[in-house]
């Protein structure tokens, strides 16, 4: 599933599916020169966290989705639940909107699976 | 400018321009009901700290732009410059793309108005 998702997103790099301890459970990347995969899903998930505990400060409903975009990529990060997410990374002239339409259209199978 | 953005956006409730110490430069809000403005700047102030940083740690370039949808709000803050962004939030009914693409389009002269 995270290999269609990166085939099937112009400009996709790699996915991710993890939990919120920075454990990836699976995952699926080009090969990427100068990127330590494994401090970016650390990272990630580092992010979520601070980002869903100042969503429940504010109280403006639970977290979806969260979208990053810096001069290089695109991180797309889809909430699975309490305690995972899948993070879906594209160069930052690929297509971001068909990446987003990708994740939330496979959440709940992610979600299936990770039962 | 920001009253603009947030008219001109189907779904716009209100866009905050700021600096990343959390003060509140400028705002335009609906008159909304059960939200605290200053408390939900101050954490879009840290929030966009703690990505700022983490990006400077992954090395993948300046940071542009962060998207967080939640059940009843999208907010898309976009960087201005090493000290300044501007956070505009739309209902989750709302017209995300078009807020998107205004603030981007905006941004030269929110930056130039912040000389």
């Amino acid at each position: 599933m995270l290999q269609g998702i990166v085939e099937k997103t112009p400009g996709g790099v790699g996915a991710v599916l993890m939990g919120y301890d920075g454990i990836a459970i699976d995952q699926y990347f080009l090969p990427l020169d100068d990127v330590d995969l494994q401090l970016v899903s650390v990272e990630y998930a580092n992010i979520l966290k601070d980002i869903r505990k100042t969503i429940e400060v504010l109280g403006t409903g639970a977290m979806e989705e969260v979208a990053i975009r810096t001069s290089q990529f695109y991180v797309i990060l889809r909430a699975l639940g309490q305690d995972y997410f899948v993070a879906l990374t594209v160069g930052s002239d690929g297509n971001f909107g068909k990446g987003r339409y990708l994740l939330m259209k496979e959440a709940p199978r992610f979600l299936e699976a990770l039962q």
